[in-house]
């Protein structure tokens, strides 16, 4: 049994990832890139700025010493955004314990290199040394599924997927954070859950922006059906299973990122759909840009270089990135001319 | 071009369906069993009992006489409920021009003959005699996808599938009801749309009861997901293309359905859910069940009748009509054994 876990990165679905092992009785240790919010987990038990009213176990301990955190660890969880995962765990790569299991909870496309997260890591992991582990792709334990964190944290039950090409590997996971709420199935398919991950995020800030346009559930329910289509087609197209997009890692997690108004994306989507700019919506969410605004750039580009035709991502590249107009690219988007279904 | 239509029925859906036709710029005369609603229909323009605040196109006409209404139509839309649409069409069987395009936007499975609702239509009026129109099951043309009655009145943009094994019927439909709100697809997989179309509502009633237990989107993405799935087995089992339940009459109308608080199916399942009774949720809403209470039961049946697995609608069967605590049934539900997704 996997017993002693590092979570690098304390916000929020790292947090409440590290509330979930801990809760399966693992030992767990926080990385915290701020001295006081590491200090608050240790100290208080808290994580207010990512997860307000949550308590956490008492056994999760902190700290803001990435070589303190990672000290003896069987496992180790990347939960750090998207963008930076390059640049931090270059940071990491010599105190990674030799043999660990690399968990990663990163959903996005590297912008420039167009590398999946998993692909992200082995990259960093494979320049060799003495004293530097080195992993392959395939040894990359993925999280997916419908997991908005806060009602996790709050131990409302959710099913999740863990993919690894090494089936070992997402089983030895499986047990360490499996829980009375937490229901981890494993899978094999690394890219059809990464992609689905990654894509959600743009569809989600879609219908945010539906949203944000007073547009109601017949208008969210069709581009989420459009883009479980567009995110399945890149998918096969990379390697992924068809059938990966039809359960919890591609519809299940898309659902619940579209509908839920916890979610960031969702969030960032309707200040758009309201008439806000990308520049107004960042400074009313605190300076933060939603992972789907940076997503739909680089998960563009990946469409295009393999040929693979993404409308809604298309789309929001245009409002976000090139000044389009959220109301003539919605109507494009839904004024497509009668056909099949199909074709 | 089909010009002359008669809409049999004035519910939500059917007076919704009607005004998506008159705006197209077809004559539309409805059919409404009751007599006030026919004269307000037909002289105020509204239909204030199932769709407040919207304002019926002028041309749209109305009687309570089926006669009258069907004469001369080249399409008849059939917008009754499913358990009474063989009662129903027995009666208007010998008024059904002949030729006329039959098309249904009845969603369910029969009770007692475990059957769909365009092979209700085809076993009625395939009763032979001089004047009686005889059609076969693919000659009617069913209308699936994520379609709120209520945001379609509202002129809200939406996409919907016309599935019939004619592919010519479906186009005159299409062509027929295209707006610039209403946007159809034509498929020829009735029965997909058709299984989808009744085990959706199953479906919904159980995300509206983990919404009443207090349950967030991470559970109604995890039910939407698995629900999915099990409509998918029993429709692939009735001969259905897998490709539907990825499109706008399977995972469309899902989603739709089970994530807008207009969707009765869900507003039922959230009273079973905070703990009211079947007869308490019927009283609180008018006397009326919600679809999905007597479809799980016929659904079940089918998938029992064919070997297929179908564990949400076992369960909603099981609190619905064998008084199951919902709790218990959720739990069960939501707590099955560590395993691979897919086995």
């Amino acid at each position: 049994m996997v017993q002693r876990i590092t979570v690098l990165g304390a916000g929020s679905w790292g947090t409440a990832f590290a509330k979930v092992l801990a809760d399966a009785g693992r030992d767990v240790t926080m990385w915290a890139r701020r001295a006081e919010v590491a200090g608050e987990i240790r100290d208080k038990h808290t994580n207010s700025g990512y997860l307000p009213d949550i308590t956490l176990p008492g056994s999760l301990t902190a700290t803001p010493d990435p070589a303190e955190a990672l000290a003896g660890a069987e496992a180790v969880v990347l939960a750090v955004p998207s963008q930076s995962l390059r640049r931090n765990l270059s940071g990491w790569r010599e105190l990674l314990p030799r043999g660990a299991i690399l968990v990663s909870l990163a959903k996005g496309v590297e912008l420039g290199t167009l590398k999946r997260m998993s692909e992200v890591i082995a990259e960093i992991t494979a320049v060799s040394g003495d004293e530097i582990v080195v992993v392959s792709g395939d040894e990359i334990v993925v999280v997916s599924g419908p997991n908005l964190a806060r009602e996790i944290a709050q131990g409302q039950p959710a099913a999740a997927v863990l993919a690894c090409s090494d089936h070992d590997r997402a089983v030895a996971i499986q047990q360490a954070s499996f829980n009375s709420y937490f229901r981890p199935y494993t899978n094999t398919d690394v890219v059809g859950c990464e992609v689905g991950g990654a894509a959600k995020n743009v569809i989600a800030l879609s219908c945010g922006m539906a949203v944000g346009m007073g547009l109601g559930a017949n208008t969210t329910a069709t581009l989420i059906t459009r883009g479980l289509a567009e995110m399945a087609r890149l998918g096969t197209k990379l390697g992924a299973d068809p059938l990966t997009f039809a359960g919890l890692a591609g519809v299940g997690d898309l659902v619940a990122t579209c509908s839920s108004p916890l979610s960031r994306n969702r969030t960032f989507g309707e200040r758009l759909g309201r008439g806000e700019t990308l520049e107004q919506a960042q400074r009313a969410t605190g300076g933060q840009v939603a992972e789907g605004v940076m997503s739909c750039t680089s998960i563009r580009e990946l469409a295009r270089k393999h040929g693979v035709d993404m409308p809604i991502t298309d789309a929001m590249h245009r409002v976000c990135h090139e000044g389009a107009d959220p109301r003539r690219v919605g109507a494009e988007l839904l004024g497509r001319r009668q056909k099949h279904e199909w074709s």
